[in-house]
């Protein structure tokens, strides 16, 4: 990929109810600013006409037929390839920001922390997106216990939001000990308040040497 | 997974209008004699509801989001998955045979061949079947041009049938070069006449130690 312009690919990744939305808001108004241009929003699964109809099939829950973990898993990364082929990459190559609600960690996360399938999701990982990855992923860190609390709070839960609190525990346990591996990945505390998350937010975008 | 008892998994492949409808028509039938029950017939991609809808997204072209080839591949290890999960292994473990319409072997010639993805094919294949395949496939050879033609004559032709000669050309060489290194893989002309090609379906069945 062509990236000589100082485009970068930020993503916003937590459990449910960290507060990605307003993050998400938040980052995308920094980068206006910044950048004199909004940047191009992304959401995981989805993003494409194709990737939307992939998240449909990974969302919602069949009784007469359970999607099983690795064809969860392969849905995801079909979904993510059409969204970095199709959406990101152009993007990113026209000197467009592109500004991720989740992207592959989430995937580390949930199915290989989560599931139990980290084999699985690294060989598919590299093979379908070999090193590109964010400039800089935001992770909000919060207990799934009291993000399912906030999460159930705004309306019904979806089939991933029904797992089991272990499910979760495992997919944060994930999430941190990546972080602690990747200077690409700053842990924000989300169980704070929503003023004194912002104001990390911001104080980690100003720190960055864009 | 259970396999004691003496159920088979048998899969006809072939390039487009190599005549897989009709060899699975006789093999079924084949089956239906030799056990006295009909086997459970499979379609990949699909033979699931959930794997059903992937299919729809791998056969359909969307000129506006076009699906890129590891997107494709993904897809298509998904639906399989599923399958294998909900549907192939239960009936072999409940003593059924089953009697499929395509499998791996097919995402091995169309998108490892085919596509160039041998090596994205080969992590996934092993990642989510293991060392699970058929106890005999039967595949039909023919020369795709002439499969092409036949296809044609059926009707109006789908987004991978649409593909060029050369795609089906490596996808056929890669079913033979796989067909010399696996005694589980019978080749049969399917450039003969219909009755010749039955008979040497039947031949082959029949030369079976089950």
């Amino acid at each position: 990929m062509n990236r000589d312009n100082k485009s970068k690919f930020i993503v916003i990744e937590g459990l449910e109810g960290a507060g990605k939305s307003s993050a998400i808001s938040l980052v995308g108004d920094f980068i206006e600013k910044h950048i004199g241009q909004a940047p191009v929003c992304t959401r995981e699964p989805g993003g494409t006409p194709l990737a939307e109809r992939i998240r449909d099939l990974v969302k919602i829950a069949d009784d007469s037929d359970p999607l099983c973990d690795e064809a969860e898993c392969l849905l995801l990364y079909a979904a993510r390839a059409q969204l970095v082929a199709n959406v990101i990459k152009p993007a990113l190559e026209r000197g467009d920001w592109v500004l991720g609600d989740r992207h592959n960690l989430s995937s580390l996360a949930y199915q290989g922390g989560g599931r139990g399938l980290m084999t699985l999701v690294n060989v598919v990982s590299q093979a379908t997106l070999g090193d590109f990855k964010p400039d800089l992923t935001i992770y909000l860190d919060i207990d799934p216990e009291l993000g399912l609390q906030r999460a159930a709070n705004r309306g019904e839960l979806d089939r991933i939001e029904k797992q089991a609190l272990d499910f979760f525990e495992r997919a944060r346990a994930t999430f941190l000990s990546l972080a602690a591996d990747d200077d690409s990945i700053a842990v924000i505390d989300a169980s704070q308040t929503m003023a004194e998350v912002h104001k990390d937010i911001l104080a980690l975008l100003q720190s960055q040497e864009w």
